[in-house]
């Protein structure tokens, strides 16, 4: 019917609000296309019904490509607007994607980017994360001390292995009290002793004000005060915020950021050869967008 | 320390209930691994805390696929329970997964083949999904109706085009009110249409049981009752079960697949040398589930 | 026993807050009585308990009338509450009673009239109503495009029957969709139309603003600025609101007026021969009202 | 445009189930007209979307009377509708309907009728109601009580007066605690006492259980024990069943049956010219109801 | 093993925020023991977690009573604190402590006292309260009134035998209405007469300020402004405020005060021997606060 | 007045429902009065509005008791009925009252006899209870735990000195995780230690189904499954009922019992010489109840 080759332009919207993520991946996806794009970039955030990209040329030219580019932007920006509302809870303090172990690995890079465009430090693994504004090390897993039987001789082991400049950070919630083990673990590697991190499960009432309070002054009793405390274990910035009141240093988020529901976003072809149109429900014509910028 | 060598067996669980998906990917992850593995097959239903998986062998051999595996599982279980939910609302008849536009493309397979196992009848695209039973081909989307700006035109176009096996399936809901234009396609394709299919906007009031109800009666007394009725647009399972009450044949569900939480797993190291530990909170020494199956 | 003649003072109050309706109605009642009346004015404002009547005289002259004066005001005071907050939420713009339909014919000028006293600018048929501010004439019923069968044909004839200045109104949710119906209606009669009715049935989703501003920006794309929108539909006062700034210029509002609950009023005698008397539960003697008037 | 003598068939419905009330006056209105009606016969019960009435002829013939019409089984029904839960609720005992002081005088008398029709034993006034099974006479209101200043007094005076068969019911409210008060008619009366009225304000707690338990049980003490209780003051079904559980043996309803909401009918036309029609939102075609009697 | 004789420091805190009451019974409790105590004074407010007591000593000397001190404390606070409430609530209106008939009256003084150092003017009658700012005389309790069976001529009885400085006021709720009978109370005592005391039952509605309005009005009215009212029954601090708004002169409350939880205090060690020390949960070592008085 | 010697009867009932408590005390305290008794027996349930005691004699000879004797029934019934839960929630299982240093010691153990009427096995000190069954010994208490700075050193010590049939009951939440301080203990009393208790401060996440699982797992697992598992604080029946289930043995209780609100109990004059004579709000007369048993 000659149809593909009218000139058409495209809009695409949210329900919700937002912020962008995925624009960039869109952009290289119709880089070969003959078509125009004006979109948000990436971090910006959206209003409901805002318009978020615009896509001007022929038809056949991204018409089969709306499954693909809608589910680039619907999943990141979903994964960077949980990640924005954790930062602002977090302030200036850092905080860590740990998402990584809820999604499949073929978009497990995907989300830490996108959590780092929403304001993450940085993330767990994958993306050679550099955890505490370092370079990537991580505290040492659960599964280590176990085999080993011990923090203490887990935390020594790994002090001898590591170089000077990486961060010595010991979870101390796997056998032992969590006050009692956070001060075998200073004991035992003094100021060498980044921070401790507690992940406490929620068999032991989880990470809590309290506990973060008693670790802190407890640490401070004996001289520790240069001792960070990093907490992880179903944070979202309720609690984020919450902790860092009662003194947590840094932040382990995952499922709040890797199970955040996609976004929803709906492109509309507005105009065809120049008329405005629009299906049954929409507003015909273009609706600007000042903040739209010119992508390709 | 010369830990890593040490033989351990893990286990893993959820805290939710749902439906195992993704173990296939991870046997394949492990295929050269000298390890054993215990798993519930595809599409097995999980209680919370019922191992879903066991791993015996070295710890160097898997552990630094945790991430990883766990990914695969969390996130294909997610779709599958989300998809089975469905399915049991829809008893026999059709259902489609439509969820493609909301995930990243480099997951939008694994969430239909996902959905699969969990119950649709097929996927909306990439999967090659044979609609309602047949060849894929699905129905002609909403920009195709608006570029050539009348849906009988269009209708009439695809009918021509198309191999007669193919089915004829239209959506109705562009720019007219879809009880006139169903009849407007029926009368246009007489027998050789196969279904309308209702994805009526929410500024229009949404797919709702007395618009299915209206349709149905509008083509039965012109005729018609051979036209199958297709809904899509906010399904999910409540809403399946009423709409299929009303009169559907058949559905296309979005967001309340490709939109599920991922389902949390955790990997537990119980055993090293052959003897029970766990990490507080945790109960040392194998769970045994007789659902296990040896995988490999 | 003599009871009847003794002098003596009544007083009618509420529990509720409303607007005083009917009080004429009962001044009437009582013309030729040997008693004074004292009351708010019609349209007044009264909160709970507020002395809203005072009636003065020999209790034979008035007594046996209690329930049917208290019927008055309770029944034709609701109405005009109801009223009242419509005209709040609709501002400036043009609001009609279209409750008639619901009340008992014997009543329904009654409540039509309170209506209006309430602020409304007209009622629907039955009290000569001049719908938006002309002569009667009102917007083709339903029933007529029914039996002719096509919407544009009957606002054709009705153009060419009625009298110039009489408004043409035209329902557009009949058979089509109101976006293109709209259009259609204003093609056919250009600048002679006055407005379109947007009546849309609950099975399509009711009137929306988002339907609203859908019809006004394709009218306006098209040159029809000057064709107003009219609603009804289940209107009440957040409604009203919420389609106003959508961009509704007129309102016609059924049962929120016509099933709204009559406003008990209850009447104590408060002096008998110049003394304060009260039943139990009632303070004895006058409760002051300055707003009352004296009406008889 | 000779639409007017087209041959239709109009159908009434309701969203709410209810008591049909009102179609009497609808046939007396119709009676000249050349049409024939169909309808649930006074104090059926119908469920929401069943015909209740279908009117057969051509259009002219009842067209203008549709608000009418409605208006009269709207407002008639759901008076009656809500008499008929107070009748479940009050069982074989006698319930008076008092609702006449809250609606309008004109439609006190329908409002009255359509009690009865619901189930009402009778109602106060203007119907020449026979309360208690007998003569309209009812309670000396509390106006003469407070003018006379003292209800034995009272209560003595109305015993001389009223003949030998008229019931004596007295109002135990108004200036002496309810328990005191009875004793004291009852003494008085002896005999020829019927019952005693409570309508205890809500300044004084209202009607209760309690109240009426204990009034019987003092009456019951000194002998009294034919002396029935009659209850009246904000009653509904709940409270007419608590009540009479707790010994009260008649009940006088008002506002839960004057102030129901008129319960919306629609007439649709749904065949013209013999064939099946209908505007937008409603199936075309008759529906069929066995419960349908030919009127006229 | 010698642990007794170390020294230790051990603080009291509360999780809930309360006014101290029972320290000066704890302190005579320990007068002969070798300990020092800083202690909150009584009628002091404190917040959750504020160290409310400090006691420095060797274990032995107060270990074994740290059940007695703590129940001393838990108990009065918890009264005291309850009527601290009650005097925010009364202002500077005269309220009775009422509560000693829920108590076992072993503590019934304890209550008492509490009551008056939260702000009580007075106890009911074991503290040999003087109610009204006079002579511990009360009103005449219920059963009085019944064994002489009439109000009137209790009151006058009483008013012939008690000492003119003794101040009268008498229960109006026992046979008849309490507008009725205030004023028979009234006429009998004339400006004898120092106040009524509704204490309303349940069964009649309770004390309302509709009641107490009443009760005021109807007392002016015949000139007796001088007499107080006096209510009881079922008040906390709401009901208070209300009924003082209404016109009440006085409280008797009694349920909210003698009803009050216990406060639950905890006891730390926080020092051994000069060392900080705590169990898990506690931070070690001790909790200024500036609010604490040497005591012994 | 001579108003004293009038024979009367009063009867006591309560608004709510319970265990009855007390009525020893209050038959000693009128054992020299010339008055009847007829009362439930200590232990027995009683309905709202019951009579539980029922006392004859001249009004002189009780009536300034009835403040004591309300006070004697209302808290013990209240310690009992509270009690009496926890009991139906244990089982056959033992559980302790711990609730004395909530309230003021000189009612100590009247509440600790309260319970053991209501249901519990003892209490926790005053009375000289017998924990588990056995002679009073207890468990050693956190403080002294901390003035030894080690729970297993206490252990050891207390297992000398502590005669053999003495149990020994060690609280394991003092300084290390309970699962890992539980086997310390364990393994240095051996087939000595009766059982672990653990009271785990909210802090710490409180003592929860899952503690008390895997407490008990890895007792098992170690061959200790004699060490039965005894658990405090918080506890209430649900708690009681979930921690049962989890595989606790015994409970102790604290403030579920000694907070319990006083059960308001009202004395009511029912006959006067012989007369049926009441109060407005209740009913004159006696009201029998067969559960009453002569006293006195």
């Amino acid at each position: 019917m000659g149809l593909a080759e009218k000139q058409v332009v495209a809009e695409v919207f949210s329900r919700k609000a937002g912020i962008m993520c995925g624009i960039k991946e869109v952009v290289n996806l119709l880089e070969d296309k003959d078509v125009e794009i004006y979109a948000l970039p990436e971090g910006e955030s959206f209003e409901p019904r805002e318009t978020v990209v615009r896509i001007i040329g022929p038809y056949e030219q991204f018409g089969i490509y709306e499954t693909v580019l809608l589910g680039m932007m619907a999943h990141s920006s979903a994964w960077a607007t949980a990640s924005r509302k954790c930062r602002e809870a977090a302030g200036d303090k850092v905080f860590i994607c740990f998402g990584a172990r809820h999604v499949h690995p073929a978009v497990a890079p995907v989300m830490e980017r996108a959590a780092v465009i929403g304001g993450a430090n940085n993330a767990s693994c994958i993306l050679a994360a550099k955890m505490m504004g370092r370079e990537p090390s991580g505290t040492i897993p659960h599964a280590a001390i176990i085999v080993a039987g011990d923090t203490v001789k887990v935390a020594k082991a790994y002090d001898e292995i590591m170089p000077p400049d990486s961060p010595r950070i010991i979870l101390v919630d796997t056998f032992r009290d969590e006050a009692q083990e956070a001060l075998a673990v200073a004991d035992a590697l003094g100021d060498k002793l980044e921070g401790v991190r507690l992940d406490t499960p929620s068999e032991r009432g989880g990470v809590t004000p309290a506990l973060i309070r008693e670790v802190r002054n407890r640490l401070d009793q004996k001289g520790y005060s240069f001792v960070k405390i990093f907490v992880s274990g179903g944070l979202n910035p309720e609690r984020i915020q919450l902790l860092s009141e009662a003194g947590a240093d840094a932040f382990g988020v995952g499922s709040f950021i890797s199970g955040a529901t996609p976004i929803d976003m709906t492109m509309d072809l507005k105009m065809v050869d120049g008329k405005p149109i629009a299906k049954r429900g929409r507003i015909p014509g273009i609706i600007e967008n000042p903040k739209l910028i010119k992508m390709k």
